[in-house]
């Protein structure tokens, strides 16, 4: 298909978007336009200036034969703060507030492209993490870690409590829940995680941290590694908690049910050096 | 921030991609650009002929005062029946055929990015519906569900098996379970569906439709309607389905425990003239 500068532009923007983190050889683009290499680099030149300019992402380019360009989602800081401060706010409503000091928060889950702006902070964190796949637990980590996936462009595994015949053989572990001192079961389908690969866990919720404990015991049972923890919101918990590292984007710092007041501060992710040292 | 043509078909590229259902000013864009409308309107122009020319979607406008862009995602016919019919044989592979005859379709569910497709599928489907909402029974269908919601930019209500504490007051129906005739409960939060909501339902699997059947009841007790529903798979089954219309992409027509044979065939999409009458 024959495309002027300004057609190729918006296709090949809509092409990088949905293709992240995988390399596209130049080829590609101007056996798809017929057009000319040095063309279709111009054209990635300007893309990649708004992209850059925008916080939309960065474009990198790898020389060579096997060589073509790759689009990594990422979140610029200022970006992140206010999409973090809004959610925060948000999350302080005391009418979130439910029996047992729990949060409601299935609005925010809820919200498709809320969640899929939330999946691009951590796929931005972790986009040299080098992530083969992403883990969380069901039910309502689902939808955070399928837009950390999408923008990281690996499958996601879904970790459940209960046993389900309609997955083939399953790897179960026990583990003690960190705050009920409860021992329960997960479960992962055999097939649903390659052996050696490098799992980002993915969840909505953190307490003391013992169902992300399992999590990581699990990822060993699958002869695999751990690229990174992240959690939408952890709790202030009086004990220690059962997982060192990991990136929250809120903390929930205070939640008093007599007075209805709840506090939710920015997480640990604006600590963390690596998140923001290179997005331009 | 002031961009020329090049420049603004990529960011408005984004935007529109990424505020899909959303209806725009065209005031929206002169300001963030300081350009005049008439460049702006211009700029949709190409925009539009491209996503049209590559069946990335439609851009509409709506006149007047209170007027705007509004960018519709859709999915060319040729380009659906390409991605049905590789889905069908990647789930003809007799590898994925279970103990019960039951299919392993974790490793399709579990892509982020063939989920955001067949979600495009199904919001391309269902774009006249007026949509306010997609309802999904945990855990299987949730990813399909974002997907199809994020495209449609309404929320996702999810349905679950268990009562879980952490929602506040749920509303719970008891419903039969279309195949193995048992009676189940099935319970959604108080506040994660607004009443008078137009509800799509989506699931990854329907046998006889019990399940379907139950959410539609749901439905009715959040004092709303049905806008459609889709599922992924649909199963062959003996007797007569509980739910009369329904969008299925793909059709379980057969499975063989002996010999390992399973066929997949077509789902009854693609004899739904409204999904196809107007994509150019």
């Amino acid at each position: 298909m024959k495309f002027r500068r300004s057609g190729r532009l918006v296709d090949m923007t809509n092409y990088f978007l949905s293709h992240p983190h995988k390399q596209i050889p130049l080829t590609f683009f101007s056996e798809a336009y017929k057009s000319a290499k040095s063309s279709i680099s111009e054209d990635i030149a300007i893309i990649k200036e708004v992209f850059e300019e925008k916080r939309i992402g960065t474009i990198g380019t790898t020389a060579g034969a096997t060589g073509g360009v790759t689009f990594v989602p990422t979140v610029g800081r200022s970006k992140t703060e206010e999409l973090i401060d809004q959610l925060c706010e948000e999350l302080e409503d005391s009418e979130r507030l439910l029996p047992g000091g729990y949060l409601y928060m299935m609005d925010v889950i809820g919200d498709p492209l809320l969640t899929l702006e939330l999946g691009r902070v951590f796929a931005s964190a972790f986009r040299k993490a080098n992530v083969d796949a992403v883990m969380t637990m069901a039910t309502k980590g689902i939808p955070l870690a399928y837009a950390v996936a999408g923008h990281l462009n690996v499958p996601v595994s879904i970790v459940r409590h209960e046993h389900r015949i309609t997955e083939g053989s399953i790897v179960s572990i026990n583990y003690v829940s960190g705050s009920q001192k409860r021992i329960q079961t997960m479960s992962l389908a055999r097939r649903s995680l390659k052996p050696n690969s490098n799992v980002l866990i993915i969840d909505d919720f953190m307490k003391a941290g013992g169902t992300i404990r399992g999590m990581m015991d699990l990822v060993t049972e699958f002869q695999s590694t751990i690229a990174g923890i992240g959690v939408l919101t952890e709790a202030v918990h009086s004990e220690e908690k059962l997982v060192d590292k990991y990136v929250s984007l809120t903390k929930l710092t205070e939640v008093d049910i007599k007075t209805k007041k709840i506090k939710v501060e920015r997480g640990n992710l604006f600590d963390i050096p690596f998140s923001y040292e290179d997005i331009k």
